[in-house]
């Protein structure tokens, strides 16, 4: 069996990925385009008969709206490629779909199949701000590390079917605050710190007691996946109002600060998918 | 069960589709952007085991390829969402992708989980022709009616997973000729046929010893879906080498006329899904 690690690594490499949340394509002089493609399969991401199709539908246009907002865009239409189970009664059909509408961003087209494993795969195109998107690479040293919502446990407490893509708070940091990198925590803290800090060639330290939890663990909030809250760091100034510092990016070394003083490296130990 | 047709008609006037068979996206000035999402199910659209990752690949995105060729688009970038098999191996793996780079357009991006059910999710996203895309609604009577190939057997022969998407032939003729309407043949030529009637509002004579047939009875000919050829009409005048013309737009009413004068109604036989 392929690592699936390496094969991810491998398909990004093949694709010309940057290793950002959306492609970014210059489309002048409209503006760049950012395209973000999403799947959500039946006892992968979610379960059809326990969550239910109106979370499918939802969650696959929901995490390409995080990616978005990842990079500050403005989304502006997607399109839904759904498998529906054979026997799939009206009503089920309709909720898949009302769930991708309940995001609000504008459904233009999409594929319908019949099979044996549901699925929705959802792809966001959206707009970068005209001050340009934001990339995993910019961080600096000095810069603040902050994050815009508790983190840790949302596979247990539904999060990751109802959570609001952080879209309006990424546009009002870019527009109002001097952002270096941010990135959507999709994959838990520690691994997807990991990616701005190996994008932007820094380390971090990261204060243990500042790291807000959804009523979790540390480890949990460290280390959990689809929280779907902002990770960003910023030029020390205002923190905004909707966001919480948690530690700051140094010249090199990824360090977790125990209230002890302790000092432990920051090892990515969420789901390691590489994207 | 809910009924496939009546679900995918209103999922379609749900997503305000116009029918055709991309999403039209102004972004002035840069021009109009076409995109589509097509999915290649295991089971569905082509088998895992018998006709290999490589077949998923190319033709999760050739579909995306032969909707962009039907509006006369240039296509620009692709993503591809695939789900593989937990235990797929490297060369598998890499072979899906393989697949979607021989259909030749710029993958940019993309998303890999690992499920029961493999598939794969092409987006295919083009520009518009200078002259503006190609819809289904504006076929006239007295257009000729053109197919850019033989037509049926396509499951049989294989040529669902190698066809190569008429982009190059959709492009010449927009630019060469007076195209009215236009459509790729995946539903079979009855069934797309009639998907331009509609929209035009308008009727046919077929002309059943001019349809090209690839070594089928006519009635495959007909009905057959997955050729992946053009359906266009254009405003008599000189034919495209690459084209047959296999009968007439008339004001109503489609008909099939049999070589021995023989009229019956042409009626919608194809894989009836609606897009």
């Amino acid at each position: 069996m392929v690592r699936e690690l390496e094969l991810v690594r491998w398909i990004m490499e093949r694709a010309g990925e940057t290793g950002d949340d959306c492609a970014v394509l210059e489309c002048p002089p409209w503006g760049t385009l950012l395209v973000t493609t999403d799947s959500v399969i039946d006892g992968v991401h979610a379960r059809w008969t326990v969550d239910g199709p109106e979370a499918f539908g939802y969650k696959a246009i929901a995490r390409g709206l995080s990616d978005i907002a990842a990079m500050a865009g403005e989304p502006k239409w997607a399109v839904l490629a759904a498998c529906l189970p054979h026997d799939v009664s009206e009503e089920e059909a309709h909720a898949l779909y009302r769930g991708a509408e309940k995001t609000g961003v504008k459904l233009v087209g999409g594929d319908t199949a019949f099979g044996p494993t549901p699925f929705a795969v959802g792809t966001v195109l959206g707009k970068a701000h005209a001050k340009g998107p934001v990339l995993r690479s910019g961080a600096r040293p000095g810069d603040w590390i902050v994050v815009t919502g508790p983190l840790g446990g949302s596979l247990q407490s539904g999060k990751h079917k109802t959570f609001v893509p952080r879209v309006k708070e990424a546009r009002e940091l870019h527009e109002r605050y001097d952002v270096g990198a941010m990135i959507d925590l999709s994959d838990g803290l520690s691994t997807d710190l990991h990616h701005i800090l190996r994008a932007s060639g820094v380390g971090c330290r990261i204060e243990a007691a500042l790291v807000p939890r959804a009523n979790v663990p540390l480890e949990n909030a460290l280390n959990d996946g689809e929280d779907y809250e902002l990770l960003a760091t910023l030029r020390p100034a205002e923190l905004p109002p909707f966001a919480t510092r948690i530690g700051v990016v140094t010249e090199r070394d990824a360090l977790l600060v125990h209230p002890d003083g302790r000092e432990e490296a920051l090892v990515a130990r969420g789901y390691e998918h590489g994207a």
